[in-house]
């Protein structure tokens, strides 16, 4: 048994390092991004594979309180046969058994908590190409961002996680002595203690297309500061949480905690176990990623708890000037193009103004504009190879139905094309698709056409296009926004439209650094200040509403 | 004019020096509780006697927007004749008003903000007594207490929750440099910067006990996050509140800030302009202090807003053993009398084994302690004028309703008693009703009595005290508890009862310091824990849900 307090020691060079860097907010990874030999060892990637294939076909080995038999539910994007059978156990048995292992957990204390947090996390990022494989197969990422959002990436935003959870749960001295002054006599001498309580029993609602990225935020946040978890993956994306949720109950258990503290809440389709599991009055933390419409109901009726969302918006950029239209073109067509725009990030609508955009070298028309990024989508997915590296795999119907509907549109720039993946064959790969509109087609771009849907939108102006920018936000949500202008009194009036509109700004883009792409422990993700998220990952009031603090004091 | 700049500079000590104080939790004030001379100066007494009667039967000078006619709705609980008429506001253009304010207050930030309040709180500290005479004579507090508690104390919660939103809103740095190594080529660097963005339009409604201190945090928390604030008193005490706005105002327009800012939501009894302004679309902050049935309609209701709000409660005693009886029966029947009980942390079910506290010298059974305890309000409450400056005046008729109704229980042990102040012959004052009770009277002890109402209930043993404590508090909530206890086991076991509970705990007092009171930068009010308050005076959650961070990121 290694208990708690010695997993902190054993850690706390990396607790502090992270806790440090999320003040500073400078580029910091604990987690390395690349999948190479040097870095994880000369067998990792066959030993990974080896892994994940093992699990293919077996009943995923995890003891759950309360099972009745199993579920099967995840279909590879990529064609392979996955049939992993995982327990299927009644909510209110993982409720119980959450609840009872919560007053030891509390009694841990917050650096032994992040001390079983930073353990967890150092063993989910060993077996990182296994993960990797697990998250290509459910989400439909290609194999390196699979490994890179699914792993080391989604391992920092847990990290971050951890260590903002450990700061804000310790900033109140545990112990602290007050002396008041009195007049003539001796002063008032108290002894307080402050304990760090957790809400009690967490949910963590999954998505199909990040489940790890997406989840491990609230998923270590609850975990630090007190809580139980209890994750709900996406029918289609279980595994990826599946793994995680083994590794944590490993380290629990070796810590001579309750494993009963993460379980694994897998389903069927259509059970409606999340929104079961969210109104249990037991259950005091949900954080959710997905559709604005299961979001919204969460937050509606999950009343006993405080719930923290991820949903749909209109992502959009304001394009009004750049003195590098090449570097612009090719840095927005790859994020259009980055896991087939199937991240809440990539870029929606365009917005151009009638009279072009100022290239340096001649003004480019709104339509001139769509056709010069028609070609440097073509450019950049000219070879099936790369283009499949880029692309992944169409994560699911409803994207393709999106694809195919915008292909209807009266102006369509750049049509969606087929793309054959050399190693994939079976796999559905798609260009995205580009289409022209005008500021009065608003019934277009005001919803979200989540895959790789993209609107060129004419608007009169660069002003009109701001105001437009953050009208649709602020009604609509977003959790990117990006301008392109030489000119210090547009990109001023834009960083005022984005905070009146609520979001996060890209200013520029024309290099190695995307829209779509957020970095653990500098950027934050999402905003809370619009309708697209209730979060912001990771600032202070993402996990300071998953405690209490409480006090009791005597005469010293 | 001062610029908000120019104010940090002023404050720069005091703000770092409470920033400070609220992380070390040791006793810090920032202002002098003492109502002396030598502290506020020689005339100050006289000259804020006069300033207060100066303002009585006159229309309050305060010019808002949207305004139809005046409103007067106090009564002195002493007898006063007021008549202060207060300007009657359309509440749409209080928020119309308020939302064009607040563009050019994100643009000071944080410490500008800051800056401005800690000279607010500078102005109304130097009217402590003209702040204690308003405050007397719209809740009943007797001069000293309203001197202390209506200003310093009120004035050092504000501090406190200036310091909390300070820290909370800086914690990132406002630009950060990032640098990510590329392996065989230069790093990317990017430029980030980090904007504190206010919700929006906050509402502040205040309670007729303590105007100030109850609403002084919401205030100040949410005016430094960069929202601005509509403060909607209590018809029976609007006085403390219109003093404070008419303050906030003149130092927001001397530092070049529109006045609008901070308004007043004076109202007839009954005209609704609480839940009117609560539930508009445009206020994104409710901060409440006062009934359970409103602020649990408010949390149901008021969902476009974070809510804050402090119910009613079941304070509690747990009475095991005690080596310094007439220490604890002294110390509880302070806390019993002070302000006649109309504090919402004043203890209201006190529980006593059946077989008797051990006192050291023999144990005392729940009759003979309820006898002792009569006792000892009565030696507390003997002579008219320390009794008066002790009990204050009853506040409203609810208060007196609720004493008359517990005088007709089976068992009272104590009656409520009249008492004359001399110098307020008019003042309804009483002495506490204390009623003698079983465990199994449960319709009796678990609603909150709000005023001079106790009850001594008798148990079957210390550990059926301690379940019956966390049942109760559990589900009707708590702001207080205490326990008293000579037993090592028995104290650890409260501890934990308390946690599970979700209540601070105050252990063996039996000297000058009483478990309803709590201090600013040490002690924490409320905990969100239990159904008595969704809100602690002033953790991290209380100031994080005000603001939101926004970025802009470029190339560096």
């Amino acid at each position: 048994m290694t208990t708690p307090t010695q997993w902190y020691e054993t850690h706390r060079d990396l607790l502090d390092r992270a806790v440090q860097a999320a003040a500073a907010r400078d580029y910091w990874s604990a987690y390395p991004e690349s999948p190479s030999r040097s870095v994880y060892g000369e067998d990792a990637a066959a030993a990974g594979e080896r892994a994940f294939r093992a699990l293919l076909d077996t009943d995923f080995p995890l003891t759950l309180p309360g099972t009745t038999g199993t579920v099967a539910t995840e279909h590879s994007p990529y064609g392979l046969e996955l049939h992993v059978r995982y327990p299927r156990a009644d909510p209110s048995a993982l409720i119980a058994a959450a609840r009872a292992a919560v007053p030891a957990w509390r009694a841990v204390g917050p650096h032994g908590r992040a001390g079983v947090a930073a353990e967890i996390l150092r063993r989910i990022n060993a077996r990182s190409f296994e993960m990797a494989h697990a998250v290509q197969h459910t989400t439909g990422q290609a194999f390196v961002m699979a490994f890179q959002a699914g792993g080391p990436h989604a391992q920092d935003r847990g990290l971050e996680a951890v260590a903002g959870a450990l700061a804000a749960s310790t900033r109140l001295p545990a112990a602290a002595t007050w002396t008041k002054p009195q007049r003539g006599g001796d002063p008032l001498r108290m002894a307080t203690s402050t304990t760090v309580v957790g809400r009690g029993v967490a949910l963590v609602i999954g998505c199909n297309t990040f489940p790890t990225w997406n989840s491990y935020p609230g998923l270590f946040a609850s975990l630090v500061t007190g809580n139980a978890v209890i994750v709900k993956p996406h029918p289609r994306a279980v595994l990826p949480l599946a793994l995680t949720v083994r590794i944590a109950r490993e380290v629990l258990a070796e810590a001579g905690q309750d494993p009963e503290l993460v379980t694994l809440a897998a389903e069927e389709p259509g059970d409606g176990v999340a929104a079961t599991l969210a109104t249990h009055p037991d259950v005091r933390i949900v954080d959710f990623t997905g559709s604005s419409e299961f979001g919204n109901w969460l937050e509606a009726n999950a009343r006993q708890a405080v719930v923290y969302t991820e949903k749909a918006g209109l992502n959009t950029v304001v394009l009004d000037s750049t003195d590098d239209y090449r570097g612009l073109l090719r840095n927005l067509a790859f994020s259009l193009s980055l896991y087939s725009g199937q991240m809440c990030t990539t870029p929606q609508n365009l917005l151009v103004p009638a009279d072009g955009i100022d290239t340096g070298a001649g003004r480019r028309s709104p339509d001139e504009f769509a056709a010069d990024l028609s070609e440097a989508l073509d450019k950049l997915l000219g070879d099936p190879k790369r283009a499949a590296g880029t692309l992944g795999a169409i994560v699911n119907d409803g994207v393709l139905a999106r694809i195919a509907e915008a292909g209807t549109a009266p102006h369509v720039v750049h049509p969606s094309a087929a793309v054959t993946d050399p190693q994939w064959p079976d796999a559905t790969v798609r260009t995205p698709v580009v289409v022209r509109l005008d500021a009065a087609d608003e019934k277009f771009y005001t919803r979200e056409w989540f895959g790789p849907v993209s609107f060129v939108i004419a608007t009169e102006s660069t002003g009109h296009s701001l105001r437009l920018f953050t009208e649709t936000v602020r009604h609509h949500g977003a959790l990117t926004a990006a301008v392109h202008s030489t000119s210090p009194e547009v990109l001023a009036a834009a960083r005022e439209a984005a905070l009146d509109a609520g979001v996060h700004l890209s200013e520029n883009l024309t290099g190695g650094v995307f829209v779509n792409q957020t970095a653990a422990f500098s950027d934050l993700h999402g905003t809370a200040a619009n309708p697209a998220a209730t979060a912001s990952l990771t600032d202070d009031h993402f996990v300071t509403g998953r405690f209490f603090l409480l006090q009791s004091r005597h005469h010293a």
